[in-house]
């Protein structure tokens, strides 16, 4: 039997193109003599719908897909993710299906049953969990036919469900499992994945088919990495990260094994393609090619052009350096630097005017009342306003440059620095941002050696330096990182050697600006623990804060 | 038997605050001859506590609350709501708890096993749901324990579950029902809480005490109504709204029934009062006093500051006028109008002088393009910068004037109107807000009658009106309202009578403005679909848009 993977670019309530994606798969498949092809979880909706399953309209538009790939099934199994209702009264109205569909008829459906629901997943808000669970019999075989999740009860040393669906299909004797998933990207997801494959084939010992979605779908991305197992634990075949691709593969030459393939899965390199994907995802599903964004000179906004121009090519993207009299020579020199070492056109306009006119404003109120944050801020909102005006009148979208530690503590300006339609940086330390520009210098100086080598400021006043207001950023990321991705507790934090004061300050500022997460732009997610749906804090709690 | 409920407004994760508060009711309880005293769901932690929840220590301090009130204990027992920790390995690690605590022990512990994973709800995320039912015997009576759900799923004909905790206690025939609550305000729920507690009654024939929060936790709103009903199903008392409160029943009492107390439910009147306490309780909860507006002349601005002034005292409410050459003297007029009608303070800052500046700083980059809603977006940025730069000098919150429809629709400028820490009309339709408006002057003129009459008008052009871009608001406001609360899609429209060009083009100006609503301040929720986290949607779906 010849079993392809179709590992495809989904776009959520896109039905026609997702449907026209597939059936161009099929087509293909078919042709190339495979026997059955299979495509990921939801694949005719697109993953994560969200609330748009609770609109019957969106599930009769499903429905349609599926019909629409049942007609195509004429000669080649297709197996399909989709919605579907639950007959049932009782219990939520859908599930979360795998279809198996062969010479126009419906051969086999199994709903998931186990349903994330923690981090960026809500599956128990929409769908009913399986309760039951049945091979199908496909040519001369019986496959274990299941949803994502589904493998993922097994080898763990928490489990997080009480039941383990694969289980219950085993007195069938399947010869095969057939794993049908939306499992999104982070840097260590590839290793767990395979783990969690492995775990499943070492206790069930038979072949495993893995198959993913690719590419980000806002702030969730996808990295494909469809995986093949032999009965041996070995990795058969990894399909391509970032990419989409469809594979065929010989059942029986799986089942021999004795075969090796795998991809680097080096972090950082991981990270840069991922937000690569992100930002061209991002456009490309909302319809727009040309980004902007403001050009500080530091190593910020300078990653995020260059991986800006990577995504869209740099003649799509445009920069404002927007100096004002607290900017140094070298960040406007380091600004221009980064345009031209990456063909990418800038434009320069200062703030000062605009400054001068709110102070003027502002004068009478403000008499007597020393410069502070206020004055600032102001100057952050007026390069957001001038970066929005420039997004508004050419039609580019504003790419936010924060990263994730200045996000944790609120190191940034709402309205001003915050503003933006995407955040690329959102979920990579300041630690990482820097080994992410030395990897983009990897081959020739794309990002001027100053902007990395010297002290962060934001330059808002006379001589500022992050220092002046932050701790160390190698300090203070690994307080973040294990508060924010470990969720170790204060005392926890002072047990791994972190200076008691300094971590409940730390804690503070990450408690106390909440309130600015909230209104920050979508931030791609390339951690197990980004902002956004994945962390959902109360605004007015009184809790390390 | 002396039952005493505790309708309190607590805090999340504000531990000390909410024990205190808890252990003060104990002690007047008790010194009032009370045998037993509720509190309600997740009381020592506050609810939603959202992904606190994660953190080991955040539940080591609620244990530590429970043992206080365990010591508290002596003589008289105490029910409250905890997370609790889940002993089984499989599963999920917590359990939503109510705590019987009497003679310094735990008599009794039940979990909740219906776990609300659907609108602003989340508690599948971090709940295992229960599987035993037990009553508790206390001073000879016995008495079924219950969590808010878990009486959710009787006399529904739609039942989200597929169990029924009390069915499964019956067996030990309970002599009343007590049930724990964090039941959410909406302004048809006090109706819908009585149905459903006269559904438990009717099915089981014993009396219910039902005990809920209240108090504002950022958006989410709980109203209180703490509902007694005897056997005979009628409402024995309704505890009142939007108040904390402490009342104690006499059991026998109670069982005799034949008395009926509820109170007004009007429309209106609950919005006016939930919008009240929610702007309060968000400055009290992160310890502000001072709210700033800016006035326009236009109606939700005025009813925001007449609402802020009832919340907040109209001593610590200011406003900025903030006209630009598009202003017509009738809106600045009005606007001075409802300051002086209200005693709030007002200035006027004219925004032509930042304008001007914008203007000549972008004329070389906009030069021959025509003027478009880039520079009506340039006004109202320049008002956020200057109301922002207000909150920042003076430490108040900037309250968020946009209504409901306009953030449906995308009538607002992200970073310019959109500004705010809390939105307070975002769930109120503009139909609703003139609603709003008249009541608020329901004794004398509040808002001046122009504000309310003139047709209404964002003012960043020359003769602009709403109704240039937008449908006439009593239509939009409908179709708004099945679209977003009854979740009907464009063929149900079509079918209950609306155009469909006219319900395609609104759909999709509601779809394609996702992007700014995931910006948006925090939305006092007040009917069942607000936006905010309990309406999700993607960014990029390109569904019905």
């Amino acid at each position: 039997m010849k079993i392809a993977l179709a590992q495809l670019n989904y776009h959520i309530g896109n039905f026609e193109g997702n449907l026209k994606k597939m059936l161009e798969a099929v087509a293909a498949a078919e042709k190339e003599g495979a026997d059955l092809i299979c495509f990921g979880e939801l694949a005719v909706c697109g993953y994560p719908p969200r609330d748009f399953l609770e609109f019957d309209d969106f599930i009769r538009r499903s429905y349609a897909s599926v019909d629409a790939l049942r007609k195509a099934s004429g000669n080649i199994g297709i197996i399909v993710g989709s919605p579907s209702h639950n007959p049932v009264i009782e219990g939520k109205d859908l599930y979360n299906s795998a279809y198996f569909l062969y010479k126009d008829e419906i051969i086999g459906v199994q709903h998931k049953a186990l349903l994330p629901t923690y981090d960026i997943f809500d599956e128990y808000r929409y769908f009913e969990p399986a309760t039951e669970f049945h091979t199908v019999s496909f040519k001369g075989k019986k496959i274990a036919l299941s949803v994502c999740e589904d493998i993922w009860n097994v080898g763990n040393e928490n489990p997080l469900y009480t039941i383990c669906p694969l289980d219950e299909m085993m007195p069938e004797q399947p010869d095969l499992i057939v794993n049908i998933s939306a499992s999104p990207f982070d840097y260590a997801q590839a290793n767990t994945r395979i783990h969690v494959v492995r775990s499943n084939v070492e206790r069930y010992g038979i072949p495993l088919f893995y198959v993913n979605h690719v590419g980000a779908q806002t702030d969730i991305i996808f990295d494909g990495g469809s995986i093949v197992m032999s009965p041996d634990g070995k990795v058969y075949d990894e399909m391509p990260y970032f990419q989409e691709d469809m594979r065929i593969y010989d059942l029986n030459t799986v089942v021999v094994g004795g075969r090796t393939k795998e991809q680097s899965k080096d972090k950082i390199q991981l990270i840069h393609d991922a937000l690569v994907i992100g930002i061209r995802d991002y456009f490309q599903k909302l319809g727009f090619k040309k980004a902007i964004l403001g050009l500080s000179g530091g190593i910020d906004s300078a990653v995020t052009a260059v991986l800006a121009a990577d995504a869209l090519g740099s003649e799509h993207v445009r920069v404002l350096l927007m100096p004002s009299q607290f900017s140094s020579d070298h960040s406007v020199n380091d600004a221009c630097q980064l345009a031209e070492n990456n063909g990418i056109r800038y434009d320069i306009i200062p703030i000062q005017p605009m400054y001068a006119a709110f102070e003027a404003s502002l004068k009478s109120q403000f008499e007597g009342l020393p410069f502070n944050v206020t004055e600032e801020n102001i100057q952050a909102r007026v390069r957001g306003t001038l970066l929005m005006a420039m997004s508004n009148k050419f039609g580019h979208i504003l790419l936010n440059t924060t990263n994730k530690s200045e996000m944790a503590v609120g190191y940034g300006t709402l309205y001003g620095d915050m503003c933006g339609g995407l955040s690329v940086l959102g979920d990579v330390y300041k630690t990482e941002v820097y080994e992410l520009a030395r990897y983009l210098n990897r081959d020739r100086e794309r990002i001027p050696l100053n902007s990395i080598e010297k002290p962060p400021s934001a330059e808002l006043r006379p001589g500022q330096k992050d220092s002046d207001s932050l701790p160390p950023y190698d300090i203070l990321d690994q307080v973040l990182f294990h508060y924010i991705e470990r969720r170790c507790g204060p005392r926890k934090l002072v047990d791994l050697g972190f200076d008691e004061a300094l971590v409940a300050r730390i804690l503070r500022m990450v408690n106390i600006n909440e309130f600015k997460r909230e209104q920050a732009a979508p931030v791609l997610r390339v951690s197990c623990k980004g902002f956004g749906m994945g962390r959902r804090m109360p605004i007015v709690g009184k809790y390390l804060s």
